[in-house]
Parts: C-alpha cells; structure tokens; sequence
C-alpha cells in the first residue's frame, strides 16, 4: 500500500468512531482552540521558515502576506475552530419520515460524509478551518496544502491531531499528506476506495486539474465570474451604489463582480455615474462600442475574453444591451453560476431574472457581496458551490453531511 | 464540434426553456404516453429488429426477455410516464428562508439540474422511464443505451421528441445518442461543459468504468452487496423469513442479499431453519467453518471472494460472528453501502446496528427488498445511489434536482 492508501484507512477507520462520536466531537474542537493558542510560538517558528522560503522563491508580497501567520491569526483561528464547536450538530437530525401503509416506519436522517479530502493553495488558516468544519460533520479529513504552506501546515497539523488524541477520538481524523507533489495531489483525487468526496480550495487552475484527473467525487468550488444587470428601470444612484460595491469593497474574492450589463435606455444615465465611482478607485473599463459612445475613448475595447474572465482585480467589463433576454443570453453564455444581480424598480422585470439566471445565488437590488455562509446565516462555509450537484452556494455544515434510511419494522417482507 | 458537442449545446438550450416550463412539462409528459400507445405497432417492429439482431448474436433468452416489447409493455411504458406526469412538480419549492437582519430576504428553492445524462443498458423501457422523469424534473436529458436495444431506443425516442414538440416544448428536451460505440459513452462522461450529471443504470462493470472514466460529476446507483444480520436475540421464524423473503424473491435486484452474518450463539437455532427455507429453491449456500459444522458438508467453502461479491442468483454466503461488533466490522468491511437488515429483539442491538452500519438504508426486522422508490412512498426512481454525495437512497424527482439562493433586497451593500 501507498502512503496515501494507508493514510486512507487510517482515515476510514477514524471515520467509523467519529461516525457516533457526539460531544466528543465538541471536546476535541475547544481542545484544538486551546492547543492552537497554547503552541503558537511553535506555529509561527515553522512559518518563519515558509516566509523566509517564500521571500527566496520570489513569492509576491500579497502571497507572503496571505501565507504569514501572527499570534493574532492564530488567535482568530483558534476563535474559528470555538464558533464551529459552538453552532449546533449537524448529524442525526431527521430530515422527514412516515409510517407506510405495512406499518414500516422510515426515517431519512443526516450523516456524516465519512472521509473528506480538501485540497488548498497558499493560506494555512484553511488547515484549521476546514479540519474543524469536517470533524464537527462528524466526517474524518485529509489535507492537502500548497508547498509554500507545508512547514505551517505541518505544525497545525500536528497540533490538532495531539489535541484530538487527548479529547478521546482517534488522531486520524485529521490528516496532513506532507509530500507536495503533483503526484500526491493526483493520488489523493483517485483515492475511490477511501475518500468519499473531495473539496477543492482554490483558483480556476486548480479546480479544472481536480475536474480533469479527480475520480472521487467532486465538489467544485468558488470560481465567480459575477455580474449586476442594470435594468430600464433601475435607481440609477442604487445601481451605482451596487456596481461600485460589488466591485472594489474586496476585488480579489469569487462573489465580486467582473461585468456590468445595461440596459440600452438607462445607458447614458448610469454610465457616467458608474464611472465617476470607479475613477475613485482606478477601476480600469473594458466596454462594447455602445459603452465606448458613451464615456467615451478611455474605456478599453472589450473582447470576447474580457466577457468570460474573472478578473479578481479592479477591471470591470460592461455590455449595453437591447433587453433583459438578451441581458439573460450574456449572463447565461459567460456566467460561472456563482452570483447575479439584477437592479430594477420594476416587478417583472425582477421575477424574469430570478426565474431566468441559473446561479447559485441571484440577487434583487443588493450586492452580490452577501455570497457568502456568515452572510447568509449559515455559520462558517468550507467554500462556495458553483455546481448543481449536491450543495450549491455556501456550504456550510449542513451541506458537509449525507443521508440514510432507517426503516424499522417487525417482519415484514415482500 | 462534434457530433455530441452539438447535442449537448442543443440540450442547454432546451433546458433553458425547461427551467420554467411548469405546467407544459405534464402536458408533454401526456402526449408522451399518448403517442406510445398510438405508435406501439413501429416500436415493435424496431424492437423486432433488436430481437433478431440479439438472436444473431447469441444473447440468453433471460437478456432477450429484457430486451423484448409487446404492446403490453408498451402500454406499461406509457403508464409509467402518465404517473410521472400525475406527481407534484419538484421545481420551485422553498426549501428555507429567513429575513437577515439588514433586510435581505433570503429563500432558496428547488431548481432543474439542467442537462442530465443517462448511461444504461439493455431494457428499452428505461428510455421512457428515464426521459419522463428528467423532464418533470425540468431538465433536458441524454440518453445512451445500450447497442442491443439501439432500434428500440431509436423508434422510442423519434415517437417522445415528436410528442414533446407537438406539446410546444423543444424536441431537444431528450436526445438519444445514436452511436453505441465505446467511444460515445467516454465522449458523454467527459462533456463537461453541457452535461450537469451523468447517471449509469446498469451492472458493476458499467459503473467503474463511469467513475474511472467520468469527468462531469455523477451519481453512482445500484450495486448491492446487501447483508442480513440475526442477532442473538432473534426470532427464529421472522429471521428465516427475512432472509428467505430478501435472498429469493427476486436473486437478480440490487436489493436482494447476498450474505447472513449470524450471531454464534443463535447459529445453531436458526440455520437449520435458513437452510430448510432456501432449499426450496435450490439456493446455494457458502459458508464459514462454523456454518459448515453445523450444517454439514453440503455447504460449500465461502472465500473473501464471496462475501465481497454481488452473486445477483440463487446463491448466499454466511458468517457466524461473535458479537455484534464483528458483525459490524464484516459489513463495513464488504457492504457496497446499498441496504442492511438486522434481526432482533433487542432494544440495544437495534440501536447499535442502525447507528453502525453506513449504508443507504438500514432495517430493523424487514427485508431489504423494500428499498425502492415506490416503496418507500417517493414515486418512480432514477436509479438507487449508494454513494454519499447529493442523494443516498432511492432517488425520485426530488432527488433529480438542485436548488439557489433568491435574495431580495432594496439596495444593501457589504
């Protein structure tokens, strides 16, 4: 067997006890919490080594300062593991149930997934977030970080799984696969007889190589490329309000907005009122010609690929068009299925959009910002569903746990 | 593009028109089972042709059975479909929804997966059964059958796309893949971007080749390795008849079982009497040694192979165990994770088992065979998934959709 394999098994066995483990589960969680406070000079010693690591391989300063830890990161991880131990348990709930004309009594109630497996880039917060989601979901967890995170992973690692051992569960249930190869990445994406489903964290680049090697299944995560119609009857200063928001208030994030598209009769009403906003932040257009006639030579001829990009920086495309279909038509051709906003003041025009726009999220009048599990009052997400099958939009704990059937009879046969 | 390219394009399209069909949806459904009836003689005569052409090649008169139509099973077929039609539509359902405290009101409701493939095998009725059951789901559907039904298939999805224009809906809602090459159906587990799931019906061999093959996210159904347990504390008499009525009713279904794990301390009570049941039709058995000692040398040796294998015929292995927890261990050892019964009196034991076990359906005191979408009270099933993601169990037209988050708003932003 693979080190992988057996780090499978080891996995699948710890499933087993947290399967029933109950308020063990919380125990092990504010044990975590306290270990990560306790040991982090430990955890920022071996971050050292990833930054100075980091500086050698000529990583960007966002990178290095998404990769660095203090005490107070690991003071708001420590918080992020107590929150998940403080929402309610998402495991044994009955999700409906009757009793059949034969007297059978059937029951569908949640369960944990079994073994989970997160595959994530740079930021080693995600080690102690995503563990403290799954073991709460009662589901055991293998981790696979970026190599730029290894030594930070390895300390938190090694932390929460001596914290879980002294709560009384097995330290399987949290796994580091410490070799960051391509080769570990494309195992653990193949590892059918042990994972039973697989989440990864990340840019587009990496979910596509999990869609084209994984054979677990899959859950994929996060890649927006959003957009805010401006209907005929939109408030223009709400629209402006909206587009700048979902803009600039964080560019880098999935549920931020890549285009803008208007509706023919409120063009050169909104425009320029859109783009006095973003001058304030540098936001760079890319407009079609009838955006161009509009606000004039500034504004970048946008192309085909402008339209399919999730920019995740402050450039922002816009299309006029001549109708809320054709709005639909744009939306349906490039949109990811994240999140989709629509700023109207008139009630079909409302009802079409959400009726019509097949994302994870569709909005009326409000920023398509709010994507996200705290937001929508979910608790902590371990990523956003950007497909159809299983969860889609914030997943939280609910969405980290599967079903069975208990169907309790005295005999009966057919 | 290719051939299978255009068709998925087509089904995206159809099943933008799809997503808010409501009532047009039954009434193609009606005219679906009406223009079977009205054509059953050409679908007989395609189904003719499939007959010979298996004759030619060989198939066994029980691959023949499946594969045969005659007006009363197209009458079947069609009745099937208007009891898809007479179900609640799936689509638009508010699963949950709250006001935040900033005043976004929040719902999220069942929506059409979009465009869902369908992999199966011999029996031509599953054209029929499937197409109605995606199409009430408000999805578009591709299906691709096996070559030995390829005319039937043809005949049957020519009479339904006719009917469903002549409804007012695109032809396109169903599409039958006319090439029965191996080539198509990896092309079909690889169209990434049409094609939202793919559901294989069909044997083992079917579905590995889909998981190993499959790049769009698929929800695997059917293979049943399914066990009883008598516990110390059964009774005798409703033990034998669990296990008689769940290994012989129907040896070929998923739900049948294939083993009996037995409590040592009840063994010699209650084997006799399983061996006296099941000799009334010649099952074979295969036992451990401990069955052996009891039941003498006419009990064949059971192998690891064995208790691993779906036999789907008149064969059963078994096990003594010594407690409940090496019974536990066996299943979870060789289980597919389909359905599980225990026998019991004890308040304990039935507990612990269905806390245990982690299978789609878990039974105190009945057979197995009850997992089954009409039986549980949810209308036809797609297929039974024994896998944890998005549906476990069997899944009727709730389970062929997926949902989004609606979030009204009058202008927030984050």
């Amino acid at each position: 067997m693979t080190t992988l394999e057996i780090m499978g098994q080891n996995a699948k066995q710890a499933s087993r006890v947290l399967m029933n483990a109950g308020a063990k589960k919380d125990a092990a969680l504010y044990a975590i919490a306290d270990a990560l406070r306790a040991n982090a000079q430990q955890i920022i010693a071996a971050n050292d080594i990833d930054i100075e690591n980091g500086k050698a391989a000529g990583l960007t300063e966002s990178l290095l300062d998404r990769l660095r830890l203090s005490e107070e990161r690991i003071e708001g991880m420590a918080d992020g593991v107590t929150q998940v131990a403080a929402q309610n348990d998402p495991i044994g709930k009955v999700l409906e149930g009757r009793t059949l004309k034969n007297g059978l009594q059937i029951e569908k109630i949640t369960v944990p997934m079994g073994v989970i497996g997160i595959i994530f880039e740079a930021r080693p917060n995600v080690t102690s977030d995503a563990a403290a989601l799954c073991l709460k979901a009662g589901s055991a967890v293998i981790l696979r970080g970026g190599k730029e995170a290894i030594n930070s992973n390895k300390a938190i690692a090694a932390v929460m799984r001596d914290a879980i051992e002294q709560a009384g569960l097995p330290r399987d249930c949290v796994a580091l696969i410490e070799d960051t190869s391509r080769q570990s990445a494309t195992e653990l994406m193949q590892l059918t007889d042990y994972l039973d489903v697989l989440i990864p964290r990340g840019g587009a680049g990496l979910i596509k190589s999990v869609v084209n090697n994984a054979k677990v299944p899959v859950i994929e995560t996060g890649v927006g490329n959003c957009h805010v119609y401006v209907d005929a009857s939109a408030d223009v200063k709400m629209a402006t309000d909206i587009v700048f928001n979902a803009k600039t208030s964080r560019p880098s994030v999935c549920n931020a907005i890549e285009t803008v598209v208007i509706h023919k009769d409120i063009a050169e009403a909104v425009l320029p009122s859109i783009k006095a906003a973003l001058d304030t932040k540098n936001v760079e257009i890319r407009g079609c010609e009838r955006t161009k006639a509009i606000l004039g030579d500034s504004v970048i001829d946008a192309t085909e690929d402008d339209y399919a990009r999730e920019f995740l920086d402050y450039i922002l495309a816009i299309k006029v068009v001549d109708s809320i279909d054709d709005a639909l038509d744009h939306i349906a051709k490039y949109s990811t299925g994240h999140s989709e906003c629509i700023v109207t003041s008139d009630y079909e025009s409302a009802n079409r959009f959400t009726a019509g726009v097949d994302s994870a999220a569709v909005y009326v009048n409000a920023s398509t910002r709010f994507t996200d599990g705290g937001e929508f009052g979910l608790g902590a997400e371990i990523g956003i569903s950007t497909q159809k099958l299983h969860a889609r939009g914030p997943m939280g704990l609910n969405e980290l746990t599967s079903s069975k059937f208990i169907i309790k009879g005295n005999g009966q046969i057919r």
